[in-house]
């Protein structure tokens, strides 16, 4: 593995699958020689889980770790080649990226979807892989985020019950547009994994299709429910209408009575989750919900990660 | 102990001071296994002592300790159940508390008060104690500056002359609204330690009761400052007409002049201090100023405090 | 070394530059005990290579790292000597620097000029100095940026094929108004070290005369460049009408074509660069650049002075 960016870097999912599981088991136990590595997480954006599972995934590990806030502590970065920077670009990313990765042996970053066209495009992380000499982690993109899907699945394999559980991707309302990638990332993961994946949601939120591969897609959400072995809810924008929020159906949220279509149903939400909105207090408070499990598990797939690239 | 949010968590006020000092004479030395242990320092308002201390406390035991400023990094939270989570809070404490909790050994949280109405009701911190899997100690909370007043006790130890030192809390002007926390806290601290506590101020910065307990109040600061061995001078805004400046009255500023009232007082400040409007030049660049000794052991305190809640 | 503001706290640059080598060489060995050590990095300004290699190279070191933010981590400093401080600065620097230096070992400070009249003053670095008790290293100041020049030596001595290299510090065109820092101190190290130095500019940017020193100065860029071995091209704002920008005429910018009038000298920048502004796409671009690795040996000055004041 030279970099994660998604889930095309991982040739062995199975292998990669039973890694984490001896990560989670024994979190402090190391082998190969990392030490003196140090890596650097580069936010242009806020983040809870992802800055702090990635920092105790490195200190698990015990390297050092570096945070770098872009905006805050930096400058802004332009992208664009052979941009004449006589505006408000301080630095082009063909600096910051060979610099930084000079500086540190793994560089982890975070660069939301503008819900801009260009987003597909992928700017800011594949110009850092280009430019980086040092290996690149993706902590969210535009269109992936793919540490939360492998989360996701370390989730899942521990809860199944059958060897291809029937897995419901649900669109939720949100009061803001949000990005794709989530809900993107987690439709690769849980169809290379092998699970039976629907994916419900109002017309016109289609996922981009090769990112919804051969998942079903539902537009009927109770119907989607049914015989349900993992419920997960997320709300992403319009793909088609790009950005656009074409629907805020409160019907679409999360409920006990729908929970009760389910096969006893385990309740999953990458957080943050706007309470009352996206899932009710009922469902995300039940025993079968296993949101601070999932975020637990962010520790376990940054953790192995980032052992298997600075390996 | 499980927490530190308030002098109602110490049962062994003596014992505490013993273990402080034992940290102070050797602060690199470790027992107890403690390795591979994580602190997460959590703050929603700015802070220098706080931080720094925090985190070279945190670094004397040898453990990792990761900053994060929720407004900043993250996001802002909800802390109301059963919020219909449709606004600008992307997050609740329940996720937030749990999550972190299960990420780190020890959270601790800065959380001043907001001058409202609500603030003795101290929600974030009990909120935070209620959700977090882990210990949780008070960087300052709304009402109660624990770390601080500790520090202040291991402070006047070292320095008292008797075994029941008169010690004035003195009131003194600022030109803005400050909360009552540090107040709070030394009011308490100092009975609990049974030192002979006086509080000076004008009339209607009254504490809350709970908080003064049996100090005497007196609002003619010079008949305050007469044999006193330690004066202590911070402002606060006023509890009965809450969070209002009612004075500004430049008297009341600590000055030479009231200091030679004094049993050859020490001066004390728990910082930030507004020079010469608190407290003169003259006097806080006394020999007879505490007040950087009392910001170096803020190591101590949090030290001491994380050490026994990680062991 | 008790500090590190200028080339004047080295006494032995021949030394030094050993020393940096050294470092260089074996980034991570140790020798002499600095176990336990503990640095924080004070920040008044933005930053990306002093920010991230500073941390780098406390953790070659394996001693501790603490950032702050003073801005935003903490809040405004009073750096008058007797203000009345009833306005929007919360803390003197008398208490700030007492303190900070009292919790770390070393403590290293980044602020800018702010392009008013005082900065030649230098009062924020002396007053840390004056007020810290411990040792103090300049990350940029108004004036002065040692680590950078630090750094450039490492840089041409690895690359000089000449005793007394031609180098020539080029003013090069830029948006916003920019201080002297850099120039001045790569002015007074490339002296220093005994290199053949010339600075160009357009009339109206000579250098503070006591910065210059015995540099040949030459308003025709072209001529400059002849036989130059090393074109180190940096924007500043004037001088003697301080602070202003007096040209922003595209002709300085740094091209092939005076590349080709040079003896095949290699590009240097301490970054970040304007691309297109300051030099095009193809020098920075080409071979001969040496700017990453020049921000590469920003660990190595950093490291080395590090080291040595820790030990």
């Amino acid at each position: 593995m030279k970099q994660f960016f998604s889930i095309d870097d991982v040739s062995d999912l199975k292998q990669l699958l039973e890694e984490a599981k001896v990560v989670k088991e024994n979190p402090f136990e190391l082998k190969g020689n990392i030490r003196n590595k140090s890596i650097c997480l580069l936010f242009l954006n806020p983040s809870l889980r992802t800055r702090l599972s990635s920092q105790r995934a490195a200190q698990n590990l015990r390297v050092n770790v570096t945070i770098f806030d872009v905006g805050s502590g930096g400058w802004q970065l332009e992208f664009t080649d052979g941009a004449i920077m006589n505006s408000d670009k301080a630095e082009h990313v063909k600096e910051a990226a060979a610099v930084i990765g000079t500086y540190f042996d793994l560089i982890a970053i975070r660069a939301f979807a503008k819900l801009e066209d260009k987003d597909y495009q992928e700017q800011v992380l594949s110009q850092f892989m280009k430019h980086c000499p040092a290996p690149v982690v993706n902590l969210e993109s535009s269109t992936r985020h793919p540490l939360q899907a492998f989360a996701d699945l370390v989730t899942i394999e521990a809860y199944k019950k059958t060897k291809k559980p029937k897995v419901v991707l649900t669109w939720a309302p949100h009061p803001r547009a949000l990005p794709q990638a989530v809900a993107n990332s987690f439709s690769l993961w849980t169809q290379a994994a092998g699970y039976d994946l629907t994916i419900a949601h109002p017309e016109g939120y289609e996922l981009a299709p090769e990112f919804s591969g051969n998942a079903k897609v539902e537009y009927d959400q109770r119907k989607a429910f049914e015989e349900a072995d993992f419920i997960y809810a997320k709300n992403w924008s319009s793909y088609s209408n790009y950005g656009e929020i074409l629907c805020k159906d409160s019907n679409w949220m999360v409920s006990e009575d729908k929970m009760k279509l389910t096969n006893n149903a385990k309740f999953m939400h990458c957080l943050p989750v706007r309470r009352n909105v996206v899932v009710s207090d009922a469902v995300i408070d039940s025993k079968d919900s296993l949101v601070v499990e999932q975020a637990e598990n962010r520790i376990v797939s940054a953790q192995t990660i980032f052992k298997r690239l600075l390996s």
